[in-house]
């Protein structure tokens, strides 16, 4: 099915508590090489036709008005997958 | 700084609460073609130097043994990014 695949991170300079217990734990069971780890969301919004550049377009909207919160996080990523 | 992404679904089959209000709060501001939204983790890990082919391989065990729940999602991607 058709969609549109939305990246949302935290910001880079904001505190990610979930992402620091996740690299903690994985130094703990000897992943040292690991320097820091995120942990963001993706979304995907699912199409019942083929996507169009107007639907691309109203995901941008979508994605930083609606699905992100621009005071914390960042849209890294919106792209069209068949 | 080099990075592996890590991208992880809930399993196709599974209900999906926050995805449905999420598509449902969409269909009321007026996106009615959008047919259905689901909602997964986006995770960095991030290394302090260029990334593997072993980094990689450990982060597929990673991925599955650790970052997921194999019983209700699934590893939909995993790639590198410098």
């Amino acid at each position: 099915m058709p969609k549109i695949i939305v990246e949302i991170m935290p910001k880079q300079d904001l505190l990610d508590p979930q992402g620091k217990a996740v690299a903690n734990a994985l130094h703990r069971s000897g992943h040292t090489e690991i320097s820091n780890v995120r942990i963001g969301k993706r979304i995907e919004i699912h199409f019942e036709r083929e996507v169009t550049e107007a639907d691309l377009a109203s995901a941008r909207e979508i994605a930083s008005s609606f699905l992100s919160n621009d005071v914390i996080e960042d849209v890294v990523a919106i792209t069209k997958e068949d």
